[in-house]
């Protein structure tokens, strides 16, 4: 007898896998793929984090090879605390910072803590597809909340709050949301803080992208309003430093952190304590702002080619966002009625993004895609957009 | 207002934590404890662990920084492939194989993947006891499975399977078992994965300790007698090169392989991909069976220290395994009604173990304990044992 598995209802059916069929359609190397959101490689402090990693084994590499604390390495700690400071008006103690292994885990640990099954969160829409599906996997019910171009509006989350007084959590990516680039302002960002309070709702506040700006001002965090404990911030050095390495971070009220840690243990004892020391080091050695500058610049530069090769080769019915920074832009091409079938007719023209479909909790917006700018060079940024500008015209005009 | 949060039903209540108490207390600098579970430190090959991670920035340093598969990185699966078909006659291909963030991720992963609320799980009694946590998060209720010297008993096995048709998963340790050090003989394997396919139920085999044998000789691993897919084999990199590295990996069904594939890129993405290099590369360079032969000869010292002690200084009704490999010890003191009383006794004399209690799926067994001498000098193995036995000697005689 050879066996029938039976999973547990947390595992997705064969099929729901969506995304995944769409990077590997676009992974042809004939396809110039706007799909991914992969940081550019060539940024990578190869260097500076050979040096840091080297120094790590000659100070502690016992240490650094040994079982750890389920919170984190103690010097990353304090550096993820002075610069949640400095950058984000967030004043906390050790107790209530974390480390994990990647920002994805700090959704997962809020996501098994507070989610029983049936439970219903509130949601941007459209947000961050992974986040939905871990929050999926808990047995989330989700509400969409609707965005305008300054992201979520505070007017609707008041409603759904009050239509929902069961939420268990609200999630949001304040800066250069995943997939729109929108960034919320501060007087919305107040607001958000007051409402969790009012309605006692819990806000997950994820900032992979905030320090990647290259353009207008710096907006403080949700959780610096935040005068109750109600907000769990979250970011990760992916996007300044190296995703590989895995290392994310939650600074929350101490209970939370505590219970996180204790589902931590259970979920991988502790994050890799070598890339923990690794990272500490780095920042001692190297002027990581600087990094992100560069960083920030070459974006801006890639996203400023997108905006171009938009104004020149798409469709002149075409809307697309204008993100101030992060790595995606997000289109809406009117009368379009299936973006998957639209998604198959641009990859005969060897072009792929990701249809808006999968990032929305509620009923898709068709006609949405999301492109990504930084991991793409200049002159593909061109060309690509050349050719997916010819194939909504030609799928416009069928 | 300050907020009440209210946390899943996956979430421990306060207090439950009694491991954690228990290694607090026993982390005075006074008091001799054996009970932590760490490897020796002074093993861990970190010059070469530094070599290999230098020639990783050199050859492979952006694809190390960048976002990875979530199965894991090519090299270190083919690399798991080649010691599992080796060591434990474990025959597979890289759809059978994924790597994950420490074994504890492991065991996380089939526990969400397999255990829905109120569901059964078979374990052996005791067991490892996070693995017990694990299950525990996902909603597990537990049937505790008779052990003898040689492990869990095929027969009572059978009464629980025939009893419990809608078990789950049984969840086994046949090496060096955390706690009680005892080892499954190979026909009791090769009937554990008949069982598993005439009741029709995965088995989860793990196997941290299996490489670290000092006497006695190497048994198969119940998967290499595996016809049917029923058994998923789970091991990890920590107690042969570096447990702070988060390494471990599974071999199972394709079908399951992928599932939990999906399931990892919800709890992190991947596993860091720097160490996953890393350790694929420090293979290439080193002779790690004779480093793992190193390993296994200092523990065995240090175990044969133990038995010397105990039989010097303990009172003769104690009983004790003998194991022939592994990092645990497990002690049975008759008349003992309160383990943790019996702790706290101890604790007063400067020695500690972890009490037997939480390991327990059902009703502990009084008087068990816990003892661990891979990290320990030989000198205070002398020393705690002797303050151990008078301990013992002097709760006894109360």
């Amino acid at each position: 007898m050879i066996m029938t598995f039976h999973f547990s209802k947390r595992v997705p059916a064969d099929g729901t896998d969506a995304v995944g069929a769409i990077l590997k359609a676009a992974a042809d190397p004939k396809v110039i793929s706007f799909a991914g959101g992969l940081p550019a490689p060539e940024l990578f402090p190869v260097e500076g984090m050979k040096k840091a990693t080297d120094k790590v084994y000659e100070e502690h590499g016992r240490e650094a090879l040994q079982y750890g604390a389920a919170a984190g390495v103690t010097e990353l700690r304090q550096l993820i605390l002075k610069r949640v400071a400095e950058k984000e008006g967030v004043h906390a103690n050790l107790e209530n910072v974390m480390v994990t292994t990647g920002s994805e885990q700090a959704i997962d640990l809020v996501g098994k803590a507070f989610v029983n099954p049936g439970d219903t969160v509130l949601v941007e829409d459209p947000t961050y597809l992974c986040a939905l599906d871990v929050f999926r996997s808990y047995g989330a019910k989700f509400v969409g909340v609707p965005m305008d171009e300054d992201g979520m509006r505070m007017d609707a989350l008041e409603d759904a709050l009050k239509a929902h007084p069961e939420a268990k959590l609200v999630y949001t990516v304040p800066n250069f949301q995943n997939p729109t680039g929108r960034t919320m302002p501060a007087d919305r960002r107040k607001k958000f803080a007051e409402l969790a309070a009012k309605y006692d709702v819990p806000v997950l506040e994820d900032n992979p992208y905030g320090d990647i700006r290259f353009a207008g001002q710096h907006v403080p965090s949700v959780k610096s309003f935040d005068k109750t404990g109600h907000v769990f911030y979250m970011s990760t050095f992916s996007k300044i430093l190296a995703p590989g390495f895995r290392l994310g971070w939650l600074v929350a009220d101490p209970e939370v952190v505590k219970k996180l840690t204790v589902l931590k243990q259970s979920a991988d004892l502790h994050t890799d304590n070598l890339v923990q020391y690794v990272v500490a080091e780095f920042f001692k050695e190297n002027d990581v702002d600087a990094h992100v500058k560069e960083i920030s610049a070459l974006y801006g530069k890639r996203k400023q080619l997108m905006v171009e090769g938009l104004q020149k080769y798409f469709p002149k019915s075409v809307k697309y966002t204008n993100p101030e920074g992060g790595m995606f832009l997000w289109v809406t091409v009117p009368g379009v009625d299936d973006t998957v079938a639209l998604f198959k007719e641009c990859l005969k023209h060897n072009v792929a993004f990701v249809p808006g479909d999968p990032f929305f909790a509620g009923k898709p917006q068709p006609g949405t895609f999301r492109l990504n700018y930084s991991n793409m060079a200049e002159d593909k940024i061109q060309v690509g957009l050349k050719q997916l500008g010819a194939a909504l015209d030609e799928a416009l005009n069928k």
